[in-house]
């Protein structure tokens, strides 16, 4: 399956401004870039730096004035797919020590405070089985609303307020699956189905590999339904949205547009 | 200068029970294991995984009933010092891939909402110098409180109640750093003037090295004044408490006795 | 209907304290106070205001060294009960000026997280029927759990974490309540079935009176199913548990032992 | 002294929606209204009711479609004024019924989380001398910023966030007057000197009053220097914001434009 992305998004700076930028299809086993073009406006300081987990990678800038970012990328995504139901979890003193952190509390992920509710309402399941539940749980309680959220928001917020968008949904999916012990991590990504197109984000869990004795594996679990995991192109992972911003800066700026544009052709 | 550590503790697990454990001395370039000795009473899995950016390891057990813990260790501390108050603050686009992750929010560093603050009360200073005022200003206004903070309590619960311990120290000194710009992790250590005897932590901030251009290090700041960086022994590294608790159990456990000595010797 | 109620508790104050207590059934047309007897400690200063709304009554004490409360009553309840059920949810804009303040957000009580939720699991009923229903959920989804919330604990904390006790229960009620626009308030109260004897607190909310055109009055609904309203004691009402606890010390104070007893005798 | 306000503010609704308003200045002994004139579109339903604690009054309304609010008055200020900073605190103990509500935690005024920091700034001063403390400290402190809360915001987000308009000044200055167990309540107001004009708040506190043997009074604090007490008229009083916003809608609303006057003259 080839992917073919447009992003295109330009900002202004009042004063030189230091900017950190990930938006880039990152360059793994699971999805490999045919092409790609990424065209940044002139910076007095450009710097590439390898992303989390070396996933992907982000990108530093010193810049001033109008910035414009064109970037057009075909990627061709070759992730294993399993029946995420089917899997089973693996013991905690199982997990090789990359996927440790990922047990964790972060930001916006207070997964303590969910664990009576995930043990009551999805304590008979296990592994896959669960994480699927918790799923379709979402899918029915949650109501997809633009401007519902903000960049404060946390999954605590999500969970009590029930709407929430794709960071949101991913938030709260997250934190339901490490309170059940299952490593869970944020993916910013472009994927076909995002309506309205946008840069999109899901939820990854670590499960058991079959395949593999003692081995695990990483799957997508988007609570929103709209993304596909064989369509789905990483951009970069990350504890929760803290890590994987496509822009930070760090100073003032000004937004201006963005369009993203994300088609799955064979 | 050699440290001399002695760590004891115990706890009972009602079940057979994963457990996550932390509390060795790192083997890493600005500490060496002298020797050490750690017996762990028998368990049906125990496995070692590298802990957080490689910094020391953790301890993944599978036990049921009386567990005790026994570590003894001389390390000798070799690290860098510098006088932090001199050092110049890197620009955040020279910062090195590892060291973005520790400029974010974490689960109880929320730096966001500390940024108004940060520049109404040390705008004028930059670097190391705003480091040190940081420091100097929470020792002056919040006052060491054993039992005035839980496992729940934030870097802004703390700003706000004036009170906590040691990890509440770290956690508003990482969450002014961070509000800085300055990268800031989370350092759980041995260090002998800790009064009361027991774990430690401390936060580290990443700064310029002046010896290396475009270089940076990190560097120990304790805004409790009990741990001189000379003679501190890392145990691992994370972005707070979250990360590196000595003990996490995945099921009920009760805690038994803990006893902890720090001597520095010649 | 009489009720036999036997509170007794004692405190140590260190020095010369204030002292706030509300710990007397209500002189209030719904129940008859047959007979009581309150037995204080010496006290430097003691005086009584009347409560919120007056009904029932504070006392506020100046006091130093041991202190002893002693109080029994035997109470005669004549609250007209309704099946609340049936009862219609009376228009924001006919209610009384005096039941408005019972909308609005309180410190335990944040309404306004709530409305979504609400609205997705209630919407379709109306009044007290979605009083009832909104009452069920409760106890369908929450378990009694002494130990597992604390004077902090706000209802946003107990509908994510679905443990509590009776505070608890009142404040999620009175937040679903108030977030579907109807009145609701905190009661302090004595109650023959709850288990352990204790103090005791419901909620309860005002809805139309089918008997008085453009009239309203308080219903009592207990989501523990532990308190029967025909043999509920009133102390008094606030809104929420920040209006009516039962002793307030305003400096330290050390809580000695406590020992309630509520019989229903003919 | 007399001061003239016109205010004039529009909404509109998309279906008969309830709406409570509050806006007019309130007929008590401090101020006299000389003339007055309010003018409202037309509404299926009106209804006056008395405001908390009788201080002025609400209006319900059922209406639909565009409504337009329109009020002119005159009004004498004869407030009898006060050298705060000279007043004495009460004892808890002396304190009228009527006031206790006003000691408790409300909403946005969480007083038990600044306990520590207002005995370590403060302890040294009390009563009136205590007030104009933190009034100066919040002056000195914080910076006045339209835009940088909204109606979530906390007394504990602004003194972490140090940045707030009239409400969350007046919303820290009661957490801080409460943290002293001074009892602080929330007023809505007129004033002059607000810039730019529109509905105002301050916090008023209750001191002792030297001209009555045991008896007391509340007096306007206003942190943002703004309103001067002599000339500010008061609409409403409440625990917090939640209890006395000019306009509340029970359904959706789109506000339309505001318009504040308001002059003092001999």
């Amino acid at each position: 399956m080839a992917i073919d992305i447009k992003a295109h998004f330009t900002f202004t700076l009042d004063q030189a401004t230091d900017v950190l930028l990930q938006f880039e299809a990152a360059a793994i086993p699971e999805q490999t870039i045919l092409s790609n073009d990424t065209q940044l406006s002139e910076a007095s300081h450009m710097a590439r730096v390898p992303a989390q987990d070396a996933i992907g990678e982000r990108i530093w800038l010193r810049a001033n004035g109008e910035f414009r970012v064109d970037y057009t990328a075909r990627v061709e995504v070759q992730r294993l797919l399993a029946d995420v139901g089917e899997l089973k979890r693996m013991d905690p003193h199982e997990l090789p020590g990359e996927a440790v952190e990922y047990l964790f509390d972060s930001r916006y992920c207070q997964a303590d405070r969910m664990q009576s509710f995930v043990e009551d309402e999805f304590g008979r399941l296990e592994g896959g089985a669960r994480i699927i539940a918790m799923r379709d749980w979402m899918a029915e309680n949650f109501i997809y609303t633009p401007g519902s959220s903000n960049s404060n928001t946390t999954a605590v917020d999500t969970f009590v307020e029930r709407r929430g968008i794709c960071r949101d949904y991913a938030h709260v999916m997250i934190a339901l699956a490490r309170a059940s012990t299952i490593p869970a991590r944020f993916v910013s990504c472009y994927a076909p189905g995002v309506d309205p197109p946008d840069f999109h984000a899901v939820a990854e869990v670590f499960l058991a590999d079959p395949t593999v004795p003692g081995g695990g594996a990483w799957h997508i679990v988007d609570a929103t339904h709209m993304a596909d995991p064989a369509e789905t192109v990483k951009i970069g992972i990350g504890r929760d949205a803290a890590d994987v911003s496509f822009m930070t800066t760090f100073g003032m700026a000004q937004f201006g547009d963005k369009q993203i544009s994300v088609r799955a052709s064979e």
